[in-house]
């Protein structure tokens, strides 16, 4: 698959497999799509810090790939996904955890302070 | 909300509210989520065409809102919608239709020939 990337990135949707939750966005480049496939862990690149991550490295809330699609453009994926903890670092399962109006609608299932030493996701 | 767009626009994911199916993936400007709210149906903002559209405004293949939610860092919104037909102009029911290896998962319900005279999606 010749996957269409944008000054080297490409956008890319986790949704967990089983409830079909999405769960975040975020951008990979060529080599986080290759360690996706690799390892069978969500990879991806993170534009404000400039460098490669694995979902989970830090929070141990990571990624297992159970399947990987490609839309129609291919210019975007969707990495389907078994989530362990929660997406969000805020403590959501997923990071859409708010309308656009701002209101909650779910309550966080972890404590940040407590998964997170002293750093974002 | 104070959305963050990047050079004008939001990167937009479309599900399926029913059966949590992830639809497509496409961007937005701010005028196209104000019409988005507004009018109760997706619109997007098509980089290639340079203007703002309606989903479906050739095809019939509307999205009606059920709702919009924004992620945590307020930088990607997730529209959760009913959608009429099907999301992708290949006549699939959603644009991740095949894996990133490049096989189809599944069929499309529509013939994309019968639903668009001459142009693209």
């Amino acid at each position: 698959m010749d996957l269409k990337y944008q000054n080297g990135l490409i956008p890319v949707i986790a949704q967990d497999a089983k409830s079909g939750a999405v769960l975040m966005f975020a951008w990979a480049n060529a080599e986080a799509v290759q360690r996706t496939e690799e390892t069978g862990y969500a990879h991806y690149f993170s534009r404000s810090r400039g460098k490669l991550w694995k979902k989970g490295e830090e929070s141990g809330h990571v990624q297992k790939i159970v399947q990987i699609l490609v839309d129609c453009d291919e210019d975007c994926l969707l990495y389907r996904v078994e989530q362990t903890g929660a997406a969000c670092h805020t403590g959501h399962t997923t990071c859409f955890f708010r309308t656009i109006q701002g209101k909650e609608i779910t309550r966080p299932v972890f404590d940040p302070a407590k998964v997170y030493a002293n750093k974002g996701k």
